[in-house]
């Protein structure tokens, strides 16, 4: 154990917690790399025997068509990609290094689960998107889908974190990924709800999901970690890289699969205004609830984002600049009372213990982008959208259904989306309170150590010094 | 006040900084909420007012057309206004981290008043270029264009960066977004000066602006702040994550708004030449211009910029990249000995404590931008040009006016920017001087705990040693 | 020297070293001002003789043809660069800053000879590949082809990390980039082989060369610098910065360059899969091969890559997701094993000193990609590409030669790749062993304040808690 051993030594925990360190239950020497090495060849057969190009990436298919090279959907689609990507990895990893001594895990496990989830991600929205003739078809749409669940999953990593082992992660994702599936399957393609930028789908499932979870595995002792569940100066540094590119690319997250034309065009700018609009909202707010006026990173790393976030289900809709930014606004108070109230009493009361605050963050503002599309879909009418009808709301323009029920619809969707996260969440918060995955103890949560190498500090003038004098104060008492 | 001033008084400062950082002064809890959302309601309300999708964005009016939805200009603009989004956000909040106690500011700041600004400009720049039928219509256009009015705000930002309270610079951004929006159409329209990448009406401008604003606001008693304003190990390392995205996506600043096609395309090349040839001269002169030969990080993080500033006027226009790279090898230069010798005697002699040295990077390269183009301008033959005059030089190409007189247009442009940023900047400098917004006192500048929770120090082993001697000094001492 | 002498005192270097240190040798007052401001006026002259806009860059050309602007290549390539462009700046030079006192070198020196190696690229490429009448033709595909040239400059920045100075630095990427020229335009234009991603032209000849260099330079008392030559807990978190950036971005590293259509997007999407296989195959191999299951940071950070070089060369063919994942599997599992051991071996008993584990990021999984682009080579048929074959496989599409044979000039290719790099790097070794490039000596590697102005720790509280206390303990000695 050696160096892992000193280093934990030297951040003051009691004996017990050593001693549970160098213990066999936090080892991930078999659990890790069979859970790695075993999911990853079931899915590389999976792929093997489910998996095809589509027809955009198929050297054949593609050319059989008279179609120009400039229409492959790549670029329509794959710029937005990208700036998925970024959030996914940078964004959300980043974002959760703000704790002190937990960075290595945070950027660490974000990309393992992600890397998993994305791979397992196309397999089962594919068995209930793309299956056509018992092959799954895959492309650039299906790769943004899938980055799509993931955020899900990360999102609920935020509620967890710092509480778990890699190996329990990877279990929550395979599970989670699955359900996700389902519950997109039941809104998209059965309810027929719209909800391009997942306020439903991605973020209040995802948190729901996560906040059940985090409560099935809650832990009375963890008081016994509070002085690692803190950032440091430069630990909130690195985080505010996270929320930057979430912020940046949010648009580009909303717009990535609305219809394209004017949808993805009016998708991002409406998120861009949003967003802006909840930034002026969370640094108020941040300053009017603070007793000295003095701003909370944690607000402003997390609540500037809730603009995005609240306006992912009417982004493509007709919801003009004006409402995009009064949705932003309101995002942005919402969230920040959520930091300053309602997470102490989710904590103190209903013992759930949400590290990230992801029900402030993607919680909350989920429920209310969910309800601004209800109310916005309601509202549609061809007056307003035109010809346009047919890409936002393709079930009112053919007549099989009026904004109203549209609306209705949208706003079943909700409910079942929350019926999904809470009944799925409390069954495989079950299974992940197995004792079987290496979890650390409620002494050392929020601790890299536990399950990486991690380096010594930087030797220093002042070790020098110290030891110099040190020497000085042995020999006078002596 | 607890922890902050602990804090506090852990670095150091004088009874006096402490005593005043506990005043009223920089009190936050109601200016800065007041502000925020009071700006924000009225930007909401404005927007509801006057601002409307433009073709591209409105469901019917796109569906009118018969256009295929891959002409929409999203496809065109989008993945250089997420570079420009990256630059305003990541590059210029990173930039300004190089401050040991500053880069919650820094980045905190620059996030608020950009958020607020690319708002307000859009509302500037629509009434100014974008009015129909009393209506502002917009789209990602005018999205980059109220990105480019920002970044100009940020340059300004970065001349009076640690010595100004956030309300302080919401109302600067206030003034310069108008300011900026009656000089860019003096420019563009009055005048039919090409300036697309901002040398004049972002950089000369934003820059002058700001010295002029740190000028009116100057601190004799600064120097008691002078042990915080310098950088530490890691904040330079922060500092360069916002001088490579500044430096890697300038192509697709300058570019963003020309002409599509060989325009863009050229100006996105000429730049990438140009910001080549600035690093190298940058490199050079740092190891010239230092006693012993060692590279000084102030001017790696900034002068090798100085070559996207000193193209954003001529970029488009057809420079080669051997002329390019002669602009960037003379802006790198000019920049070194700028931050070397000429910020030193600005300050002691002028009095403009230019935090940043904006004058080095923004200013001086801009000049050079402006001359560059106006020379350029004055060079431009139908021979070089062919059918391409039209999107250059519409106005040559028109024969409305000939090329002599296009750069000459461009040098007046140059000189109404300095009058517009200089006249702007003493009027706006003494509003700004009002006692009224909370800025620091001459101690305590550079400092976040002013207006930010900063967290404590991570708990080291040292700590523990040290309890552990300073008590057997005790036992000592007894 | 002052500060930095303090500095270098500070961190406990033996009297020699910091003699050394002041000494002329590593002084780059004259050396470093001296070589880049004459390459670049050597650069900005071969410019201004050689380089003319291409036809889709020039305003005359393009303007004299009938095409539509929006068929500009910038659109199709663009945004494939851009994300090439951050690989390559933020990419390679954040990846290298895991050292705990090279930060700047890591940052800067990338910084430098990237922007140096992307201008003489740029020229030695047009040399050979894009040369009409007398003049090499630029555009975006150049510019992307040019940035790809660095890249293997960077990696063989890696195998000496620490270890070379500046001008030593500039020396090898000038040498390298010719190689790298020549080999690139054997293997594409005299052989016809295909490696759009670069597996062998740019990731086996990087690795190799940068190995034979770092032989050639062996520092037999390298240990003296060990103590630096590790990583402390914030530097690894910024070369995530690095690895994360590059894992994500490099889809569009592989298909930057490959044909329109469908062909970028396969690659992409085998990209993709093959990175997200390799990735979990790296976090199981590293628990795997850690004594006590602790994941290895440098592991997560390189070998987690090694999914993107293996792709390099097969990823636009009909490889298959499949396929691909399982590339990326092996590729992780034999750059972890590289990692833990063969480096130690290479060090040892080759005297291969490679800093950054080149050969097992790089090297290895090249090599990897060279086979499996050669048998998937050899194995395409028309059944499976149909009429894209003519964009894969020109040759084989226009019957030229046999898929059979393709595959052997594939393999042909790896080989004379590897007599390139080694034969190469084994010259550039002698030429850079000579001693007037003003190296560090054995005992300051891995060491910023030779060549840097590093700037003093932050005043904390321990400092001055700790000069009471020595206060204290000198009153009690006395």
């Amino acid at each position: 154990m050696g160096q892992a051993l000193k280093e934990e030594v030297s951040h003051g925990d009691s004996p017990i917690a050593i001693a549970d360190m160098s213990g066999a239950a936090t080892n991930m020497r078999v659990k890790l790399p069979a859970i790695c090495l075993v999911l990853q060849i079931i899915l590389i057969i999976l792929f093997g025997v489910l998996v095809q190009y589509n027809h955009d990436t198929d050297a054949k298919l593609w050319h059989k068509g008279n179609q120009s090279d400039y229409e492959n959907d790549f670029y329509y689609r794959y710029p937005s990609f990208q700036d998925v990507h970024v959030m996914i990895f940078v964004g959300f990893g980043f974002l959760m290094t703000f704790l002190q001594r937990y960075g290595f895990s945070s950027v660490g496990f974000n990309f393992l689960i992600a890397a998993f989830s994305l791979q397992w991600a196309t397999l089962m929205q594919g068995f209930f998107h793309g299956f056509h003739g018992g092959k799954i078809h895959i492309g650039v749409e299906s790769m943004i889908n899938a980055d799509f669940c993931t955020g899900a999953v990360l999102i609920s990593f935020g509620a967890v974190l710092g509480k778990t082992s890699p190996v329990q992660l990877l279990v929550m994702a395979m599970f989670e990924v699955t359900l996700f599936s389902i519950n997109e399957y039941i809104l998209l393609s059965l309810l027929g709800a719209r909800d391009a930028g997942g306020s439903m789908t991605i973020h209040t499932f995802g948190a729901y999901f996560g906040l059940v979870v985090t409560r099935v595995l809650y832990r009375p002792n963890l008081d016994k970690s509070q002085k690692r569940n803190s950032s440091v100066y430069h630990s909130d540094l690195f985080a505010m890289i996270g929320t930057l590119f979430l912020w940046m690319f949010w648009p580009s997250f909303n717009s990535a699969v609305t219809a394209h034309g004017d949808d993805q065009h009016r998708t991002a700018m409406n998120t861009y205004y949003s967003l802006a609009s909840c930034t002026l909202a969370t640094f108020g707010m941040s300053a009017l609830t603070a007793h000295d006026g003095k701003l909370d990173m944690v607000h402003i790393q997390n609540a500037a984002l809730a603009g995005g976030v609240a306006i992912g289900t009417a982004g493509e809709m007709m919801l003009t600049p004006f409402g995009s930014m009064i949705v932003g606004f309101l995002a942005g108070i919402i969230s920040v009372l959520g930091f300053k109230y309602l997470s102490p009493f989710l904590e103190s009361k209903l013992k759930i213990q949400d590290t990230c605050g992801v029900h402030n963050l993607h919680g909350m503002p989920g429920i209310l982008g969910a309800i601004v599309g209800a109310v916005t879909a309601a509202a549609a009418t061809t007056e307003i959208y035109g010809g346009g009808m047919k890409d936002v709301f393709p079930d009112v323009a053919s007549q099989a259904r009026d904004s109203f029920k549209q609306g209705g619809l949208q706003a079943i969707s909700l409910v079942v989306t929350l019926g999904m996260a809470l009944g799925g969440g409390l069954i495989v918060g079950f299974i992940l309170k197995l004792p079987i995955y290496g979890s650390p103890s409620d002494t050392i949560c929020y601790e890299d150590s536990i399950y990486w190498e991690v380096p010594g500090e930087e030797e220093t003038h002042d070790d020098q010094l110290t030891t110099v004098r040190a020497e000085e104060v042995e020999k006078l008492n002596s």
